[in-house]
């Protein structure tokens, strides 16, 4: 496997095809921000702004600039998502909304701390890009606010009443796993962040994780308990495998193999769970006892577990050069090219049927924007240049 | 078409194929109530209690019991599930929890009033299917609160900020039309019934229905404005075409023309928009322009838009005699038969893929339960009934 072309083809489908779709069709060049409801062509049919993704492409086209390549343009991207992040995502307490109008009057905050960890990430590679200090600042104060907030019992409002049952989401530890690790990158390896990232993978690898049953799972009880509810025996393949390089990063940045070989077991469950062998791609949701799953789109093939599963597989061969994960790195790549890469009008389709043909056509949505597609070739790229490039790809 | 060869089959479906699916395996015969996680075969996967569906299958059994055949078992069901809620369902302020565990403690208790509308029916066709005093008299209080809290800006929390965007939706007063009508069996014809079913009729077709674009909406602006959004613009053809045979039950109960052409205009346009002509059956989501819908099941086939539509186009065909009706009720009932009835282990499935084949297998789920499959069986069988029956059908 020739990892050098293959740098240079994520590195070129990255400038060439995925970032022009978002310069072109994203920007709102009169009210501040972007648009994400973008249809296949890049049209726009919806105009609300989801904080998730102003902040995800504030940090996307910072860490572009930061990484890749320094180009002005891509900066003045950023600047533009951050402006309107300033001006309109923060709430009086600090908490982020989760939903604005076009012109950034709040809609909707919610009780997850999702909305402050992209906010938090947003800002801190936009203060490595540009250099402002305000923006460290608040990515500091976002942090420590949400840190507070998701150790301190009753601060949200739950979802489930706790009195009745306490269970809690694989999610936020694997976010704030990679919320520190950016804010490490920009602000140093302060006490908190190791804090932070000790009690993530504490979670993660401690209650998440079950060898016995070679799973990682969704949701399991406060004190990590099993639930045999089909919440608690839920699968989000997609999820673990994000885990897994997530946990890769960290268990090379400390050299640390049992991380490793835990990062290498979860991905290895979950591409032998998750992949569909009769259509190919990756489920979105399973039940490990193969019982029905609560999620209607639970075969549906989404954009996002595919493109995780084409780093971590390639992060997997570049910490073991072991055959098998190139094999599935290219069974993923293909599968994509087939039926993800829309080569008309660009960037990918974001759903699929089971059988891989297209049931939503558009390229952007509340949860679809600038952030997973060019996240995949641009990490895809840096893990192909491993050994080569004047940065390896977990610092960057 | 002989209706009464019709109203046999669909009889006979509802008593010997239906029915016996729920008292086989939905009854909780150690901590009352049902259970409505159940696999293909029946088997429990699940064990919570969503409220909406123990409410439901008691105003079920009561019905059937009230209106089709007085079955001692099928009275004791509706008992067993009724004890069930008065003894957990209630919250301390009279509202009522939305899931519940399996012995009855409160799980979540959400900012809507669809948990109190079919808590209501519950209640009152339990009671006269008992004779229950104090059953009627909790239907009362219930419907008496939510009115209240429907009528009072700011009593319940508001998902999007009321002072950025106020909308409201389609569910809530064609959701209060059918709890009118229950009502107004148990109770007679109180004034406060009266007053509810003409805020709903208004709110139906002065706001939702638009007829310059052919359409009843699912969103609209607090004063029924148009939104060009894309909740503004979302139809979802099997709730139009639900509304369209309340408002059929309305305007016959009234004798009242304009409502009856609204309501057949409204199944009009549903099937021509929803009805997939590649694969058959009903589309879940649509975007009125042809945008790309929000959901991204959207092209996904659900159960219960077809049994809505079998009613609703055999309640047409009883109001006008048009041919046409007939073959509509023909082939969705044809879609049925092929792709969602389960011969083998019986009841229906309850999501397809667009194609028609099957996404999820399971005959029961937090929203599926023992009601659209049987009300269908059993509004059909009354319907084909009509002009024989001791009870026409829009008085059952």
């Amino acid at each position: 496997m020739p990892m050098h072309n293959l740098a240079s083809s994520y590195g070129q489908q990255l400038v060439d095809v995925v970032v022009p779709f978002w310069t072109e069709h994203a920007l709102d060049r009169e009210m501040g921000g972007y648009f994400t409801f973008l249809d296949r062509k890049g049209q726009v049919y919806g105009t609300d702004k989801y904080v998730w993704l102003q902040a995800r492409q504030v940090w996307m086209f910072s860490k572009l600039y930061n990484a890749f390549e320094s180009r002005p343009e891509w900066l003045e991207v950023a600047r533009q998502g951050y402006a309107f992040l300033e001006a309109h995502a923060f709430d009086a307490d600090g908490r982020v909304f989760f939903a604005l109008t076009r012109d950034g009057r709040p809609l909707r905050k919610r009780r997850y701390l999702f909305s402050e960890t992209f906010a938090a990430i947003a800002c801190s590679e936009y203060a490595r890009a540009s250099g402002d200090e305000a923006a460290l600042e608040r990515a500091r104060a976002t942090f420590r606010l949400l840190w507070r907030l998701y150790r301190t019992p009753g601060a949200l409002e739950p979802k489930i009443d706790p009195r009745t049952r306490r269970c809690k989401a694989l999610a936020m530890p694997m976010v704030l796993l990679a919320t520190t690790h950016e804010m490490r990158l920009a602000d140093g390896d302060d006490p908190l962040y190791r804090q932070v990232v000790e009690h993530s993978l504490d979670e993660i690898r401690g209650q998440f994780l079950r060898r016995d049953e070679c799973v990682l799972f969704e949701t399991v009880g406060a004190g990590g308990e099993r639930l045999d509810t089909p919440e608690g025996r839920c699968i989000n393949p997609g999820h673990a495998i994000e885990a897994s390089w997530f946990l890769m990063r960290e268990g090379v940045r400390r050299d640390d193999q049992d991380i490793l070989r835990d990062a290498l077991d979860i991905l290895d469950w979950s591409l032998a769970r998750g992949w569909d062998v009769a259509y190919g791609g990756l489920y979105s949701f399973l039940d490990v006892q193969g019982r029905p799953p609560l999620q209607l789109e639970w075969d549906m093939k989404l954009w996002w577990p595919q493109g995780e599963a084409m780093i971590a597989s390639l992060a997997a061969y570049a910490l073991t050069g072991e055959q098998r994960y190139v094999d599935w790195h290219e069974r993923i790549g293909e599968y994509v090219a087939e039926h993800f890469i829309d080569r008309e009008f660009g960037e990918w389709y974001g759903y699929l049927h089971r059988d891989g043909t297209v049931a939503l056509d558009c390229k952007g949505s509340a949860f679809k924007g600038a952030f997973h597609v060019p996240r995949t070739f641009w990490m895809c790229y840096l893990i192909a240049l491993e050994g080569r490039a004047a940065q390896p790809w977990h610092l960057a």
